[in-house]
């Protein structure tokens, strides 16, 4: 039997654009966006290396979970990450690509 | 003899992605985005329908001008802005086509 859990995050339908770009314009979520980006797979957002504290950092991956650019599941006591680039891509198509393109 | 000045804005290789997504991701200022992409020789901004304020108007102009995301030319009296589609598009490809087919 699995603990797996996701945590709450809008439907695609509820994704706003305002949210998703305020989420997105932020350097250490942006650090998180291209992390992801590089693990379809998903990770634990604690092995992103970042220079903020423990709460600082749950605190940017609520935002970008509630904003809808991230999904996150609980696997016991881990949280595993991944972007939602389908929704993304459907909803606002090119940009996330772009965003990926900008230079560090 | 013309009048017409541009206002300060960062050159194309200054621009930086996480003040650009800060710029769209607010309601009043991706209305002015929205217009604009409409307006391909510009528009006095001041001619676009917006629920705020003039002084608020202004600063939410600064924001977008200041972030790289448009241009403003005085000319006398008016000041016509237009989008700045050519830099955004080299710097982020796909970027801003996304964000403008958002569904508002």
């Amino acid at each position: 039997m699995s603990s797996r859990k996701a945590l709450p995050q809008p439907d695609r339908e509820e994704i706003r654009v305002d949210a998703v770009l305020q989420a997105l314009g932020e350097p250490v979520r942006l650090t998180i966006v291209r992390a992801l980006a590089d693990a379809p797979d998903g990770i634990a957002c604690g092995e992103i290396e970042l220079p903020v504290s423990a709460s600082t950092r749950a605190h940017h991956l609520r935002i970008l979970r509630e904003a809808g650019v991230i999904s996150t599941n609980t696997d016991g006591t881990r949280r595993i990450s991944t972007l939602r680039r389908a929704d993304l891509e459907t909803l606002y198509p090119g940009l996330l690509p772009g965003v990926l393109a900008a230079k560090r």
